[in-house]
C-alpha cells in the first residue's frame, strides 16, 4: 500500500480509557492544523458497521469463535478499504480505536486458541499494520468496573469478569513485546491528562 | 470430520435448473426412506442467511470482491457447523444448492482472479468437500433467459449478460476436470425428467 499519512492504533481491555485518548489526541493533532479521521472497529466504514451490528447484538453463541473471525477480517477489510487506505494517501493521520491486535487478543486467545487462524486471515486478506499502536494498559480491576459503569449494548465483549480480564492485559502486553518496534505500552491508570502527554510525546515524533 | 451421511451438491449456471434438480433429488430420496436435509447457498442457516442479505441486498458495488468472498466464508462456515455437518453425523443426506465451487467460480474468477485468496480461505477456515457434486451444464443462453424469466431481486449475479455466462460454464466444466473424482457433468438443456434419471443414475450407486 503506497501511503504517506501515519496510521495510529489504539488498544486495550475494556475501561482503559483507549478511546478517550483517542477523541483527545484527535483533538490534539486537529489543533495543530493535522488532517484527521478518527475511527473504531469493529466497524469503521458503513459496510463495516453493518457486520459490526451482526457480530456485536443476539445471542452471544450465535456465531462460532471460526465464523466471528471471519465476519470481524470482512469488517476490517471494508474498513482498510473504504477509510483507512485513502485517508493515508490522501496524508491524513487515521486513528483507530482497536484494530487488528484487538483480533490478535479476543479472538485468538480468549475463544479457543485461534491465534494461528487469526493470524494467517490476516496475511491473507489484511496485511496492513499501523505504524504506531498504543496500548493504554491498566489493573483490569479499574478497567471492569470503569466498562461497566458505561452499559453499552455490546456488553457481551465486556462480560467476562475480572480473571479473563487479568488474561487480556497480559496478551496484550505480550503482543507489545511480540511487536515491540510499533507498540509503546503507556499507564492507563493515572488521570486522564497525564495519559494523554505520554500518548502525545509517542505520536509527536512520527508527525511530518 | 467424522461423517455416516452423504453430502451431495448441485452447481451451475443461473437459469441451468439446478435447484429444480436438487428439489427433485430430495423428493425422490425421501420417497425410498432417506432422511434429507436440502439446503442451499449463500445462506443455509439462519446466521449465514442474515450474511446473505447483506451480500446480495443493495448496491452490487457496496462490497470488494475480497470483502465479498470474507462475507461468503462466513456463511459457509456457519451453514456447515449448524446445518450440514450436525446433518451428516446424523447419517443424513445432505443436498446443497451451490457450495464451495460457486465461489471459486463466482469470485475466483468473474471478480479479478481471487481464485488462490479463495482456496486459501476455504483450506484455513472450511476445508469440507461434498462427496459428490453434480454439475448441471447448460448452454448460457437458455440458462439466461430462463434466470430472467424468474425475475429474482438477487440478480446482480444474473445480470452478467451472455459472453460472461459462457465464460462461467467454461469455467464450471474446468472445475470438473480439476475436482473429476466428485464431479459428474450431467446437460442441463433436456427435459426436466430426463435430467432428474441422470442425477438419481449418479447419485444412487453412493447410498447405503
Amino acid at each position: 500500500m503506497s501511503r504517506s499519512g501515519l496510521f495510529v492504533s489504539f488498544e486495550g481491555i475494556d475501561g482503559s480509557g483507549k478511546s478517550t485518548q483517542a477523541r483527545m489526541l484527535a483533538d490534539r493533532l486537529r489543533a495543530t492544523g493535522q488532517d484527521v479521521v478518527l475511527t473504531r472497529e469493529p466497524g469503521g466504514s458503513p459496510g463495516a458497521e453493518e457486520i459490526r451490528a451482526l457480530v456485536l447484538q443476539g445471542d452471544p453463541d450465535r456465531w462460532s469463535a471460526e465464523t466471528e473471525i471471519l465476519l470481524f477480517t470482512a469488517a476490517r477489510r471494508d474498513h482498510l478499504e473504504r477509510t483507512i487506505r485513502p485517508a493515508l494517501e490522501a496524508g491524513k493521520v487515521v486513528i483507530c480505536d482497536r484494530f487488528a491486535d484487538s483480533t490478535r487478543m479476543y479472538q485468538g486467545l480468549s475463544r479457543g486458541n485461534l491465534r494461528a487462524k487469526v493470524d494467517a486471515l490476516h496475511d491473507l486478506m489484511i496485511g496492513v499494520e499501523p505504524d504506531l499502536t498504543l496500548l493504554i494498559d491498566m489493573d483490569p480491576e479499574i478497567g471492569l468496573s470503569r466498562a461497566k459503569a458505561r452499559n453499552t449494548v455490546e456488553e457481551r465483549f465486556e462480560d467476562f469478569g475480572a480473571s479473563l480480564q487479568e488474561a487480556m492485559r497480559a496478551g496484550f502486553l505480550a503482543l507489545a513485546k511480540e511487536y515491540a518496534d510499533r507498540f509503546r505500552v503507556i499507564d492507563g491508570a493515572r488521570d486522564t491528562d497525564t495519559v494523554a502527554e505520554d500518548v502525545w510525546a509517542a505520536v509527536s515524533p512520527h508527525l511530518t
